[in-house]
């Protein structure tokens, strides 16, 4: 029985004929999905057909909190996006903080359904369990802090939460975002997906108070995890203090922060002007989630100078893509472009790689002033840099090139620019130059998002934790295993539940699963073990190994971008490495059989049984020509 | 004895010491000056010292809504803030709405008057009767909207109303603006008297509800001026659904929207570019402010082009001074500049005169590219016109030389440059080019705050309403009485109860003293005749009067910018109009007599002691050498 924790409650909204009904979460779904990302997958996986186009009617757009968002469980206001994702035509997920998150659940819901097309802009408000649709004619083109604003003030209420779509989420960016504050679900674009709905944005205002089943065990297991933040070498005294920029220190001194598209990786490395002594110059305060007693968010305000004026929470990634990416050390202008993705509603990854492979097609003479607008797109132009964010959003001139990410730009462009196109099955790779960082390299390659750091990350090789073994990062064997593991564990304990991903890299890792187990059984009064939740990550990667497979997705698919695979390493500490295809291969394989999938990568009809996964294997059965058995 | 629609209570905070305290509003001052800009001046002329500088320690900052303000009065939800103009050196009042003015009332007070100095940056956070000192130093350099987020964020409440300065005020701009939400208290420097005590701003909440002393008799006026509001043949036809931007097309109609620094006058109307249909294309919804029914403020998106995704609600002024004044037709690049104006807290009036001040300048010669940082700042050029009010708002390069207003911009570049300067004691002239409508040229030139439509405005010359007389907007001839009665109207019935001027001006000019007799007398409980009313309006124009003689300003003030005296209209429907120095001479004459002052404009002993005002005559005969017999 669903109790605490859990609202036991499914909000169905359809656009098309403007109706919403509301169902209950079984407890099945519950026991074998256990949240966030788990339900989405699960609820995209039985309701979109095969096939359907990811900016179809037929798509589903479904927000989904986990069972401790809303409790007091620390660090848990989060909040799964899932989608099909235009971006790689597969299984979509994206993550985001904020209050949203735990507003939703105050709402009285474990998840949101999204079906169907408006015909014209409009927005839900869901306010407690009275939903209505509200006309967003007068919404659509405006930035996401306007958009916020105006439906406050419209609604009277400056307590509602809001997740919403930029201009480029309307003009269907397949790198658009959703944001809701200053936070974004922002990969996959997944912010197209709501903008092909005619969904402007979603408003939440919530009084229900999440029960907790069983307050003693939920206090002590909380007190545990508290504990173990504390106790964490870098959880507070420096993840707290820097936030996600220090990584650029770590990344750059292991030399794999990527430089110029991946050109010159540990050869240039701007740790003083991009790293945690440039951001901290520009701090000013910081934000914390729901809940959330670490605050990593940090504002950065330019105070002089021509972007004078900016702020924005340039986290790692950002930093990466809008400086490292486009050879770009000032740091005001990554803060600018920052900014300008939130407001005009883009994914500051994608962006950035978009408009740092623009730039070295420009250098390479594949790309003339003549394809530009007249702009000189070439690395370290900062000034092109902040404006090609804008024409990206708005799709103007060049930046409708771009604005469907690099894959389908060097589809556009031709000239083998996608040589130089840094991305896996359509995402835009993250700040981690995986020929320094092997696991990462194969977690890239495999996860079901495509080139994305938060379905595995491998903290071992950055942080040198040694859980749930030591790790060498340029070593190839183990990383079959270890990846499993990390992407596992990632879906169970982070994904699912929802719990920020930071305190499984750097404060629970030894017992990620025990804590998820604890805080989860106690707040819902449904039983996890630690084995279960390890095997509901399993369960949901292969569940949306599945969903991809029946999208067309192969093991040709699950692969690295060329340069990386033929261009060692020129500078750095991890000077001449880089993942010739073999090796891939070698770790392909390894992962193959760790996670009990066939060679071509297809998951047995075993190993499926195994998770009670019975309608995936009817899935692989109806496509034919698999080897399952 | 005082009760219902004032709390009564005055709030002391001094930032020097960091103390505050409760003081008892008296009935004599509430029956002789109303509320909100009589407040502000009655203490300021009381509480600083002649001579006192406007960015010195002992300047005060003065913030006091009105006794009708968070009532059900429509329309009132204003206040007023007061404090010597660094720009005029003067009484500088201005006034602003939106939601802070009645949260400052729920809070409990009718006035909060801010002292002394912090050594660091503070914001100060009003929780009803709970006042403490914060620190700033996070959110000094912050855009508004910025700064008013953090707070709330940090504050953990969203419903704080929040009035703070953006990086021009704390720049000390002689032009910077005070904030809150998308309003501003924008006229005369007000920001940089707030900047100069290192006041980043003030964070209020309330939940006081405010008493109304004879609900009946409240509830007929308030009925009686939402008839006269319905019955207006401009407030909702018109100025609901048009807001202020329709004046472009009234006053380029009559050959009075103000061209290319005032030199083309007439001769150039782009209507169409900013008048009713420019704006109209733009439209996206509209926002009231609290309690108000008309909802003048217009949202105005831009939603394509170079300026894509900025929104403003640019009243006329702002069209005038962005475009208009500086010969700029691109209504989107207006929105981005009163954008920038809010955002940077800027007055957007002042700041796009003195960018057309200094357009007209580089078109002469005056100012070659050399002194502009590069920028060719011709006429017309919106780029260079956007790009300035950054520069303004940061002081950098040529914004330095501009930020303190025209005035001072002269005397930096001098060659003869006033000759060009559009203002009136310091203060940039508004959208009127009053060679065609001459009670505005009176208006401006004696009006204690300067160039200020505000504390006068001629309705007769240009919605043509016959109250108290028809008025020929050509003639000289009793512009002294209209104006002492425009000046007098409008303090009493809009700039202390405190009512929206729109009322005065379209809806209530028949019975505005009536009005506000009623409404104040009903919510308040103290009796107030229109009588006595109009004549609150005459002892704040005196007070002020006499505030700004001890400051040193004399009939020589009472003028106009040079062109205005010497160059006729050479187009448009008022060709051939100018006020020479004779006719200015006249109107004063007339002026002043109808007012009961001296030829020199010095009020007399006899009209001051009518007038209550003993402290006055104190005051003028310390001066010495007046004559005031």
């Amino acid at each position: 029985m669903i109790s605490g924790g859990y609202t036991g409650k499914i909000l169905r909204v359809n656009l098309t004929d403007k109706s919403y009904r509301e169902e209950k979460l079984s407890e099945e779904v519950a026991k074998n999905y256990l949240g966030g990302a788990g339900f989405g997958l699960k609820y995209l996986f039985t309701e979109v057909p095969g096939g359907t186009g990811a900016l179809d009617e037929g798509n589903k757009l479904i927000f989904a909190p986990g069972p401790l968002t809303g409790t007091k469980a620390p660090c848990a206001s989060r909040v799964a996006v899932a989608a099909k994702s235009p971006l790689t035509g597969g299984a979509g997920v994206a993550l985001s903080g904020g209050f949203f998150p735990a507003e939703l659940k105050f709402a009285g819901y474990d998840i949101l359904i999204i079906e169907g097309k408006s015909v014209e802009p409009v927005y839900v408000y869901i306010n407690g369990t009275n939903v209505s649709f509200r006309s967003a004619k007068h919404l659509w083109g405006m930035k996401t802090s306007d958009c916020q604003r105006v439906i406050k003030d419209e609604l009277h209420d400056q307590n509602i939460r809001i997740a919403c779509i930029g201009p480029a989420g309307e003009k269907l960016s397949y790198m658009a975002a959703i944001i809701n504050e200053r936070h974004a679900a922002g990969r996959k674009g997944l912010g197209a997906v709501m903008g092909s709905k005619n969904l402007k944005a979603i408003a939440v205002r919530g009084n229900a108070e999440i029960a907790i089943a069983d307050e003693k065990a939920f206090s002590e297991a909380r007190r545990r995890m508290l504990q173990a933040m504390k106790e964490s070498p870098v959880v507070y005294p420096e993840f707290s203090k820097h936030g996600t920029p220090m990584t650029v220190d770590v990344t750059g001194g292991l030399g794999i922060f990527p430089a110029a598209n991946w050109s010159r990786t540990g050869e240039w490395i701007p740790f003083e002007a991009l790293g945690i002594e440039g951001n901290n110059k520009r701090k000013s305060g910081r934000e914390f989630c729901y809940g959330c007693p670490v605050g990593c968010s940090q504002n950065k305000l330019v105070r002089e100078g021509e972007y004078a004026g900016y702020l924005s929470i340039p986290e790692f990634e950002t930093i990466y893509s809008f400086g490292g990416e486009t050879g770009v050390d000032n740091l005001d202008s990554v803060i600018a472009a920052d900014y300008l993705c939130d407001e005009l509603g883009l994914d500051s990854i994608s962006t950035g790689v978009a408009i740092g492979f623009a730039m070295e097609l420009f250098e390479r003479g594949i790309l003339t002033e003549k394809d530009t607008d007249g702009m000189e797109l070439k690395f370290g132009n900062h000034r092109a840099m902040v404006e090609m964010v804008k024409k990206i959003a708005f799709r103007q001139g060049f930046g409708d090139v771009l604005a469907d990410g690099t894959r389908i730009a060097a589809a556009r462009i031709g000239k083998d620019s996608e040589k130089y196109c840094m991305h896996i099955k359509g995402l835009e790779m993250p700040g981690y130059d995986v020929r320094g960082a092997k696991a990462h390299g194969l977690s890239f390659a495999t996860a079901y998002t495509g080139a994305d750091h938060n379905r595995g990350y491998a903290f071992q090789e950055i942080f040198g934790v040694p859980v749930p073994y030591p790790v060498d990062r340029f070593a190839i064997e183990g990383k079959g295993k270890l990846t499993k593991w990390n992407q596992d564990m990632r879906a169970a304990t982070c994904d699912s539940p929802l719990m920020c991903a930071f305190l499984l890299d750097m404060a629970v890792p030894g017992f990620a699963a025990e804590n998820t187990a604890d805080l989860v059984s106690s707040a819902t009064g449904l039983k996890f073990t630690p084995e279960e939740v390890y095997q509901i990550g399993e369960r949901i990667n292969n569940l949306a190994r599945v969903f991809n497979i029946r999208e067309g997705l192969r093991r040709k698919d699950d692969t690295l971008p060329e340069r990386l695979m033929t261009e060692p390493l020129k500078g750095g500490n991890s000077k001449g490495q880089y993942i010739p295809k073999n090796d891939l291969d070698q770790m392909l394989d390894e992962y193959y059989a760790e996670r009990g999938w066939n060679k071509e990568g297809i998951p047995t009809r075993r190993k499926l049984e195994s998770l009670g996964l019975n309608e995936c294997i009817d899935t692989l059965e109806k496509i034919g020509g698999l080897k399952i058995d």
